[in-house]
């Protein structure tokens, strides 16, 4: 059952370590995450899309059944939004966090519709000691976003810097 | 003068077509357009933070001051959105666009804090019709972002469909 729209997602990731206690270490290159999943609503794609990207097929239904997509869709970037709230909330850790300095390969491979449920995998592709700076690590991941009918809506390849829980551990 | 967070940028682009009647044909390669400009407020920041990205350096100004940027910075999926936002207004045709299948090398090079004006430059990379719907073509967009200091906060790689405005001419 999917979190109704404005509550926080359900369902935690496979880590060990909970969120609250997770370091570069834990993430595992090969290893693979089910990260929640979140229920989308017209309101708030249409909220979203007034605010940020109002096009046609974003936010007027009637203009919108006619349009590319046959119907209002989410705007690409409510839909890159929503996978970093499963992000957030499921597979980054929340104490050991640097940010981000980019991602590659964005992809919308199919259209975001309103009512669909989406759910977040994560797949860990590298994760290496910083050389200049052993307090920290960079993760990459590979994170799939699928709707409810298994349609992947958004495909892409995330950076992430995250403090090591052993620091010292570079020195070695 | 910016325009207050809430309103509309202003500054349109430099297109010889208006946004309401720009096709593809108008995306010309090697072409530089600036795309109007928008104020970022803190309470903008942590109300995106506080739904898709709430990360302590996005939410709490407290905490941020010792996190990783020495300060609240916006989430960089709401930099990615503020740029939709321009480029939705000054740039992206509002009756010839067809969607985006993806962008690549999304990064943001230097965070965005609250109190700063954002400004847009969108450089045409390439177009081409496309062989298999002459309705339309590809146009490649190198999309830049800079705060009102000069420090570039997002760069990405946008590809846009977009309707022509000569179907026809691509049985020529």
């Amino acid at each position: 059952m999917a979190a109704p729209a404005g509550e926080p997602p359900t369902h935690p990731g496979s880590f060990s370590a909970p969120i609250e206690d997770r370091y570069f270490e834990d993430y595992v290159p090969g290893a693979v995450h089910a990260c929640g999943e979140l229920a989308v609503t017209e309101e708030e794609i249409v909220e979203f899309a007034r605010v940020y990207d109002p096009q046609p097929f974003h936010l007027d239904a009637e203009h919108a059944a006619s349009g590319p997509f046959g119907g209002i869709v989410a705007s690409g970037w409510h839909t890159a939004a929503l996978m970093m709230r499963l992000f957030a909330a499921h597979y980054l850790s929340a104490v050991a966090s640097l940010g981000s300095p980019g991602v590659d390969e964005l992809r919308w491979p199919a259209p975001l519709r309103p009512g669909r449920t989406v759910s977040l995998r994560a797949t860990v592709l590298s994760a290496r000691r910083s050389r200049s700076r052993p307090d920290r690590g960079i993760v990459q991941t590979r994170a799939e976003l699928f709707d409810d009918e298994g349609a992947a809506v958004l495909r892409v390849t995330v950076v992430n810097l995250l403090l090591c829980r052993h620091p010292q551990a570079a020195a070695e």
